[in-house]
């Protein structure tokens, strides 16, 4: 947890000092193969070694005939969702999310203009909100996300979803998804792997949106989750998010959500920063299995950040993927293109 | 977790005072419609309000024109699993794997042979047991589920389903799955349901083996659990399994259980006992949605038992299930066979 948050809040820090609107680079657009799509079931992908491995790996473990061949219900892929399968600068999508809401809640909560650290961020003092340090951002996390019933949670985030738009892109948030990624759900998807999130996140952050942006459904989300309680409510039953962590999915906590949610190892697992470390080396004890690490590399089309990057840190993980011959995306090299609205018709 | 080790314990007198063999009733096996279940999908129920109840309900939520249409994504089935899917007399059955693997362990333990209640066990003192109280079962439980990797505890358990026999039935544990339940599975899958399992059981304990058993895969089930947690075990990861409680899936926990591992409110929902009871309110606050308890009425061919049961005592249950007009599987009447081994060919 006190990473986590700590990452969280020297991204609170990033975005006060570098502003919310970023210099959009070059839109590189590339002609996709649509043509060839049919045939070709990773068509944004640069034909090159990272693609080719991706493919026979597949081919590998779907071989009947193959050593490698493994089971269609042991075909379990776990993919980390910030900077992996959607982008996470200049600010994880969540924590913007838990930002604009307090603001949004603020009008029914007068007693927050002399109450730090709401009183800082309604002023846009971004001095007075770091004052504040981990214990001011989770209060900022548990007044947007705990104290209403989970129904009311999701009809907030998706409110928020329809409403809210990057400042970088101007568009909403789940345009912000990788093209390639969804690409490569689908082909693992045709063949016969049973896609998971597994991500640091939350939980009910993900789960109402998911389904409909990358084919994964609630129950194939794994991540972070405060606790909820059952209140019978004078005979209508909710369920209420409550301020109490209950679980953190990451570094460790991956292993361990694996474990609780999916209860099998996974045979493939895809990620892009340290916290997805400890689900990479856990996959790979599963003969045959396949890691991949996404590297930023990207700065005009995407972000570059890596060793030092205080939000999806990738430091310790490229050092591990060298050493174990992992296979690393390079964003740059490997993409040909990154969003779905870049694909061009 | 008081209630649930308690009717654990209380399990544990009933078979120090009756005996673990119990007369075997008369086996009714009636004639299966095998030429009929091409065009009936539930050939082991008997006509009737039930079976016509079950029917009904998925004709409705199907079919695209009515207006209880449910669509795919959101037909959630949940049952729960002992008294439910497969039988629960005279012990629950995973109870009955802890006690065989403490006597398993004990060879390695000579340190139990001076401690309660490893002691009492270990001499068939079923009054001495008695007396460790609430926190003695524990002790066995928590000596037979933790201190160990999850892959030890997996095949742990798969060991005791192909070797330990069922005292009434000389069977494997497996076998005491219930027929009519496996056929409704089918059918709601068929129909496009996502099945899942939902119970006060470990979730450990489940999963080696409700794919095979159930056709339910591992991440579909939802149970009770100890923590886990990741250890690099130099080199070769692992998860440990700790003598610590983590979650308990069974009466207000069922919703939370729902809600954390499946993340949507279920259509349909199947349960035997009040550890259920909330399970079905929780799901009736769906519309179109279908409760379903089932009574244990036959005490020839499998037992009977309802309110004054220490074991899935069914008294609110039945209240509630009249008053909202659930339906009520009536075992005795509503179904032809109860274990699949009764089926004639």
């Amino acid at each position: 947890m006190k990473t986590t948050c700590y990452a969280l809040l020297m991204s609170v820090l990033l975005l006060a000092t570098q502003g919310c609107k970023q210099e959009e680079g070059p839109q590189t657009v590339p002609e996709a193969s649509v043509s060839a799509a049919s045939v070709d079931p990773l068509p944004s992908w640069t034909e090159g070694p990272t693609k080719q491995a991706i493919l026979d790996f597949v081919e590998a473990v779907t071989t009947e005939s193959s050593s490698s061949f493994v089971p269609v219900a042991d075909r379990i892929a776990t993919f980390d969702n910030d900077g992996n399968l959607w982008s996470e600068q200049p600010l994880y999508f969540q924590l913007q999310y838990a930002l604009d809401r307090v603001k949004t809640m603020a009008p029914d909560h007068p007693e927050w203009q002399d109450q730090q650290p709401f009183k800082a961020l309604m002023e846009g003092d971004m001095e007075a909100l770091m004052a504040e340090g981990e214990a001011g951002l989770i209060k900022l996390v548990m007044a947007s996300h705990a104290g209403m019933t989970t129904e009311e949670f999701n009809a907030a985030v998706k409110n928020w979803l329809q409403t809210a738009r990057h400042p970088r892109f101007d568009r909403p948030y789940t345009d912000l998804v990788y093209q390639p990624m969804l690409e490569l759900l689908s082909y693992l998807r045709d063949n016969g792997f049973t896609t998971f999130i597994v991500s640091g996140g939350g939980i009910d952050f993900m789960r109402p949106w998911t389904e409909a942006v990358y084919g994964i459904p609630p129950h194939q989300v794994v991540g972070s989750s405060i606790k909820t309680e059952f209140d019978y409510n004078e005979g209508n039953p909710v369920l209420r998010k409550l301020p109490e962590i209950d679980f953190i999915d990451d570094k460790a906590g991956k292993p361990v959500g694996i474990h609780k949610f999916i209860g099998k190892k996974p045979v493939f697992a895809s990620g892009n920063s340290d916290g997805d470390l400890q689900m990479l080396q856990y996959t790979a004890t599963n003969p045959h299995a396949f890691m991949l690490y996404l590297h930023h590399t990207d700065g005009d089309r995407e972000w570059a950040y890596d060793r030092e990057s205080h939000i999806g840190r990738l430091d310790k993980g490229l050092d591990e993927a060298e050493k174990n011959g992992w296979t690393v995306i390079d964003m740059k090299r490997d993409w040909k293109v990154i969003y779905p609205f870049q694909v061009s018709e």
